[in-house]
């Protein structure tokens, strides 16, 4: 067992975590980063220690400020004696390569940077998403007692935008006179992003880049009637940060008075169920038990004596069975 | 069932499209983008009549003149009486926006454009890689009599790199004095890429550009010990077309005589299946027969009566059924 690295048993791995013992955690992440089977019963047994951190994206183009804001955020959630985690997600890292260590110094340098813990996730290569490490390292991080947890990405690709679908606010940023770094450009990200933040808003533009926001965002009446707050930041200075966190504290309010904290969450959880158990199946079929019943099958279809459709079938007839949903149901609630 | 748009029953659309009939090839390549459950028959059926022609991944940055080569090798092909079909993937348009016409027109207007038929295939959005699909409109095109099929993309983004992962051939374009264009920058290209082509060689900066590819590829002695080649080309006039064209066949040759044709089959079923089996599950937890029940586990985790990892081995167990890989095993060789 990989948590022997640290000498200890099960229980006592998980009640340091829950303590914020830090070479724990450590330790725990990395399972998580690499898909060790371990991760599973530790995650499980620390879910119940869970749920009471604000999970919050940061998204941005390159250069629009995400890391000094998010190291002026960690400084006012400080003053407020919250205990914060930034997790910084950097999916341009090859997947030999590791972690970026550019942007976990910069922000452990920053101001109030001693309680947060900082892990840069590499690309897990082609077959596998990014998305459920990261869902994965902000469970442990809640567990281990953050109740502010910001993940950082440049939210390009597929893959984070999966991310961003497990946070539970959404802050996007863009900057003044940089058509780049509107956050218009991106699909879905205008209809994603709950509170806007205009970085650098000391520059000339802003007021063009409010208009045009405030204007896109007439147009998208919302579901949930949540109006996405605009907040101006000077990240270097600091100048905004408080009202940026006011603004996530107001959404959570806003869920909260409307009774919405509980549909989010299902909605969250239909995609991270959906990525975690295409994970496990992927694990499965590439892994000791399944794997040499699926390189057969791959042998018969580039032989062609099968063909790929009915492989499909019957890899997902062992999902399904053979027997009706409703049969399946009985059984899985009886177990 | 959809193919009745064109007034078929399923054996004649299936005869129609093998004799390259466009208008039920149109219809049948609609079936596929939209993931109609009835195209799965449909490719079934089509199966035994594919698998005779090189699917060629062309990749390069944007503006390194992938549409212009192509228009070219068209042309080439068409003098070897060769039959074309071509898939454009654009990712960046956004689900609802359906494909991009600007490809398909501009390489439609080229030379020898009559046996192309060209298709510009859109983002599915969240919970869904462009792959599968991808793949099944090179399957369309293969039994419609095609044998060299092109697929375009810019290469950029873990969905592009899937989508390589299922060409038998992959052209990677670099552009001399043009440091954003070496194909080196992205992860894996540079292992992955069977052909180099630097396209634009009329530009200065040609040499030194063949350098630093050929001291790249120094570094990566293949596995299958297939020398890259590097190929020169000016897209605009048509120079090197053939070249690149013979280095293509020059490559399949090579799988012939050194008896890799059926390992490099195995190793593309492999990925493509598991694209596939990823894609069918996500299809059942969110279609009318699971997914009552998978909506049902959602909600039962964003109550906390359930965690996550409990509900994907339970998810899972319909996958396994609790039963060994090795009784499975037996079920299915006997169905």
């Amino acid at each position: 067992m990989p948590w022997k690295a640290v000498n200890l048993p099960f229980h006592q791995m998980l009640e340091r975590i829950r303590a914020g013992d830090k070479s724990a955690l450590a330790c725990a992440i990395t399972l998580v980063e690499q898909r060790a089977p371990e991760r599973i019963p530790l995650l499980r047994g620390l879910f119940p220690f869970t749920g009471g951190a604000q999970i919050i994206g940061i998204t941005g183009a390159p250069g629009s400020g995400k890391s000094t804001l998010i190291a002026q955020a960690i400084r006012a959630y400080r003053q407020q004696q919250k205990r914060v985690g930034v997790i910084a997600v950097d999916p341009t890292t090859p997947y030999s390569g590791g972690s970026t260590l550019g942007d976990r110094v910069r922000i452990q340098n920053g101001p109030g940077a001693s309680d947060a813990f900082i892990r840069s996730m590499a690309n897990r290569g082609r077959l596998g998403s990014i998305a459920p490490a990261t869902a994965d390292v902000a469970t442990l991080l809640d567990a281990s007692g953050k109740n502010r947890i910001l993940i950082e990405t440049a939210g390009t690709g597929e893959d984070e935008l999966d991310i961003m679908s497990v946070t539970d606010v959404l802050v996007a940023l863009a900057v003044p006179g940089t058509e780049d770094d509107l956050p218009m450009g991106k699909a879905g990200l205008m209809e994603a992003a709950d509170i806007f933040v205009i970085n650098k808003s000391d520059r000339d533009g802003v007021n063009q880049l409010e208009a045009a926001l405030r204007e896109s965002l007439a147009l998208n009446r919302r579901p949930d009637n949540w109006r996405p707050r605009i907040i101006k930041t000077v990240a270097s200075t600091g100048e905004g940060v408080a009202d940026m966190i006011a603004a996530v504290d107001a959404y959570f309010q806003f869920l909260q008075q409307h009774n919405l904290a509980l549909s989010k969450a299902i909605a969250k959880w239909q995609v991270r169920l959906l990525q975690m158990v295409r994970e496990h199946l992927t694990e499965l079929l590439l892994g000791p038990e399944y794997g040499p019943l699926f390189e057969g099958f791959a042998v018969s279809v580039a032989e062609r004596q099968l063909d790929p459709y009915t492989v499909m079938e019957r890899l997902t007839g062992i999902v399904t069975g053979g027997s009706s949903a409703s049969a399946k149901t009985k059984t899985l609630r009886a177990s």
